[in-house]
């Protein structure tokens, strides 16, 4: 079973710039995870773009719904910000129904001693392999339906609308 | 949904004692590494027993498999180490029909900076909330059934037996 | 022998804020990393202020020294931005004669485990216990005198003037 | 100002073998630790040899005793295990009068991410620059005189003699 993964960026692959003194982007940090992991599936890592989710507009979101739906891949995992998480999630689960998506992201940067990134990578790549199709997000253990989840602004949790 | 784990001990857990220059287990690292993860599902940690697992005896599966057994949750996972978690597994298989569990453990320590152990556990979670009753070893992102698996011994991989 | 340790912020003590993506000051990490460091010289710690240096005003420069004076230890070590610590040296160069201190800081958040921060605070208690009287900046494994430093903002590292 | 480095392997340096579980001797990362700490000295490192202090030899110490004497830098650090390392700096101490040498070493090996290595390195450096011509011990902030230093075997720490 092969696993694609579209990088779009998102706290997952922040850095910490020396010289400004600001976070940014520079690579994906995604093979070092995975490789960390000592991953044994196959997985094919594509970069489509390395922004803020905040940042994220329709455009943007086009070239994801169109990676996915070209990909030959059934099973895609998309790295994302979680700002926006759930819109990416909604515009997708709209569109694409012969295929298991997961979106997953992280509260802290990998580079950060202390990031869930890992965690979630792998929670994401055991939901990928399992679920039916559809499109969902795994945060923090969990895993949400795009049609009932949001980010809780106040807790920075994802969780059931209704 | 609730998840009980059971700890064992193996490389997961192993620290590095300063004074006699050896490894050792002192406690389970599972809540650090849950709350590393900002895992939120519901989670119930109990240690059966803190030990390498080419020491672990027929006496101590059994106490694995009483717990097991009598574990009210229908979801379960196993810390365990990776030197004779296939036996385990196959015992584990050939008694138990009615629940989902899910071995796991790690090829480096967790407090070792390099640890795959993050990524296994979010990994293994998400099998255990997904997979259908049975007895599953979950590893690098690989999920096996527990007759059909075995670790080599030069790779030190898990891979399917036939 | 004693030594006192002012902290004043930095990039040192910076921390990532999960809910709004950015770095922000919290509490002082010093404690921790002299526990890392297993620190056995008698340390006393005290937070003047936790700011970013190129906010620090005359008014927080004089609250430095006026510290500075008081202090009933000879052997000083103060944690602060890189961006304005040769100005801070250079004020305490020209009215402290009787003391050794020293000034140290990072170019990554000790938090981020890629951090030079607890290498610096190595080096800066080692300069502060052997070094005569005198105000210096220690960053990298090298030591400047107070009046023939700067900080070279297109290399991010600190040199000699002539 | 240039410094040696000689590596005689130690705590510093052990990893962990996911093969076999055991502690062992790769290769030094006195490279990485310096690249860690954005290190601005000019430092020459050379691997005498790769072994635990419990298992150093006369002719071992014999090798170390000879490259500080051949050496042509005039300030020495030596990474070396805590077992025996007051016995190679005594014989260091009789032997050299005209360089400043200084021991260190770690109680934790600097792949665990809690090591104190970094700590001592950027300590031992430090000292290495600015203590006069003697051979010395650099642990955990604190810097001994060859002839006045010994590892307390309970509590792990070292502690002047008398």
């Amino acid at each position: 079973m092969a696993i694609r993964i579209f990088v779009t960026g998102g706290t997952f692959d922040k850095e910490y710039n020396e010289l400004t003194g600001k976070l940014y982007f520079k690579d994906t940090h995604l093979q070092e995870m995975l490789k960390l992991g000592r991953c044994k599936i196959e997985v094919d890592v594509r970069t489509l773009m390395m922004i803020d989710s905040l940042e994220m507009t329709d455009a943007d979101r086009g070239i994801i719904l169109e990676n996915c739906v070209l990909c030959e891949d059934e099973r895609i995992i998309i790295t994302h910000g979680t700002d926006t998480m759930e819109q990416t999630a909604q515009m997708l689960g709209r569109a694409i129904k012969n295929k298991t998506l997961v979106l997953t992201g992280a509260m802290i940067p990998y580079k950060f001693g202390s990031s869930d990134g890992l965690f979630n990578l792998g929670s994401a790549l055991a939901f990928a392999e399992t679920l039916p199709h559809g499109v969902y997000i795994a945060m923090n253990g969990r895993c949400f339906n795009w049609d009932n989840v949001r980010k809780n602004r106040k807790t920075g949790e994802f969780e059931e609308i209704g």
